[in-house]
């Protein structure tokens, strides 16, 4: 798909190292991401598992041949709802140098049709209680600020 | 496994009627859900979705031979940390004449040792902003509020 000169595709096995830099310029995350060859191999490993789940699509941002963003959406089926099928975005990440051009709205667009076309009861994601510049985008586009997202780390 | 004469298990599909019952009962998901034959279909094939899933485990607590609550565990594979697994935890609900029992923290502990055996770098969840009384039972079991809970209804 492409749209405003951006092509917004299905990640490949190439595109990993790309999406391995993006989440290490993120300041706020704190997961320990790395552009570190050593790392590439766990990096690859996920992306083997991603590839191989049918519920799991995982999504680059390209423009003038570079993959300057990342997003992944998830399919799932709950029982409550009737047994509502809900679109879950996760791991959203535009390059830092990339900010501020409509690559959020781009990939929240998609995301929006991907769930459409699927029968999607909606669309849910959760964000980082500091950023609030993102919280106010989501607003902008439609999205509601209904829960609390709790973490329980191991 | 049991714990204090409950019995946690997977779901099967002699459960889906009973489950349907608990999200029927809650007063604050409108999620629409129903006990009416008419919609015992529409679970039924959500469950069969969610069976032939191997990341999702849907759950059951039973005690004296009826279901009393479920819950919901999706191990998910993302790109940060990484690529790092983690669990997340849906759909929780506990009949209504059940509540203050001790049910929630047996579901909790059961999710959390499902994602230590796996693995997982953590357990997420959200919760209605509207259940402050959830809140604080996720705090005191550790969870932290670090992320703000976004839906577009479609």
């Amino acid at each position: 798909m492409e749209r405003n000169g951006m092509i917004i595709r299905l990640a490949t096995r190439d595109d990993v190292a790309a999406i391995a830099a993006l989440h290490s310029e993120d300041d706020l995350g704190g997961h320990g991401d790395t552009t570190a060859p050593e790392a590439l191999d766990d990096y690859l490993r996920a992306f083997a598992q991603i590839e191989a789940n049918p519920a799991v699509f995982l999504h680059v941002v390209e423009t003038g041949g570079e993959v300057v963003a990342t997003f992944q959406l998830t399919l799932m089926r709950v029982m409550t709802g009737r047994g509502a099928l809900h679109l879950d975005v996760e791991a959203v990440r535009t390059a830092s140098r990339m900010q501020g051009q409509g690559i959020g709205s781009v990939m929240m667009e998609h995301a929006i049709g991907f769930a459409r076309e699927r029968g999607c009861k909606s669309v849910k994601l959760t964000s980082n209680l500091k950023r609030t510049d993102a919280h106010r985008f989501y607003e902008r586009l439609g999205f509601e600020k209904t829960h609390a997202g709790f973490k329980l780390k191991l």
